[in-house]
């Protein structure tokens, strides 16, 4: 109840794939993004991140994607789990964009 | 150049320590927060994260912290790690704190 | 095309009216949350804001709420127009929302 | 007390300049940001917004600034002001800076 472990698509179509959660909450996995900001082929990469294990399954959680395979940028995602009526469970998540850039000056814009 | 490993302090007070990156830039370590939202004691609490690895020491990296020993939150740092003069290395970040809620009819007030 | 003005409703049931955009872009209006962080009674409250005036029908704005009928805070929107099939207009926003908090030590939880 | 009327420098270098604020709260002004997304030449822009009148010197406020003088963009900013020691006043704020994109595909992207 509330295992991250498998297949979650998301509205823009982006899927990731959670493996198996640790007895720590700790997880890891790949992320399929659908959108990007970078010019460069879009390539599965790998995330790896933490989750809750209440027993309520309404854990929250975790997770960053390393976008190093064509990108310098790292994303965040902070969110929880709700399980919905029938057992399907729905993430809502919210997320931060890390750009690099050349220097303190430009810190500012860097984070969408 | 730009590896997490060590301890580092914000301008709040609060102390992180990142044990040994691996190869593939994935790191794991302890936040002990100076502040929290909930009245319960605060606890060191276990991070988990990545970073990637570029020559020029200016990596962006990001990290989950489960605060599962005193609240039911969790927390996501993404930021880049700049040179600075001497050698002394800079972290720049910036975070999302979600906060458990009963339904997703309160899911827009969850994040801050 | 792309004027604010009229009554528009989010996903969460929040409505606002926005009168007439003047010359320059600017607006105002009153905003009626479905949703609250406070336990007072909601009520209809001010806004004020500005709008780019651009043909394509496609403008950014963004305005303030004032909550002082019922509470210390203060929330921003900001967003674009978009003009879909069929000459409907859909808002697509961002908003953050400041609690007032007792002092400078607070502050990184005042926002969310 | 925590009134916002005239000149504020952020640590950036941006200053802006706001002008008598009525007995609703509201205000206008302009800003000059020291920093741009774009490559245009900056330019003064005009800034809307809204404060609480609280007493105590403590009161929120938030203001939209359209930077069409100079870009597609609108940036909005909400706060807190804190009276220090010698009646010196501080302001916090955050901000999200919203740029046009072409459809809603790319509405992901659009604010940072």
């Amino acid at each position: 109840q509330c295992d991250l472990t498998g297949w979650w698509e998301n509205e823009l179509g982006s899927m990731m794939y959670v493996s198996e959660v640790d007895s720590q909450g700790n997880f890891s996995g790949e992320y399929h993004t659908a959108v990007s900001s970078t010019q460069k082929p879009i390539e599965p990469s790998p995330l790896i991140g933490s989750q809750h294990l209440d027993k309520d399954g309404q854990c929250t959680f975790g997770f960053t994607v390393n976008w190093n395979k064509f990108s310098d940028s790292t994303a965040v995602f902070v969110g929880q789990c709700f399980a919905g009526d029938g057992g399907k469970e729905v993430l809502q998540t919210s997320w931060l964009l890390r750009e690099k850039v050349d220097s303190l000056a430009s810190d500012w814009k860097a984070t969408r």
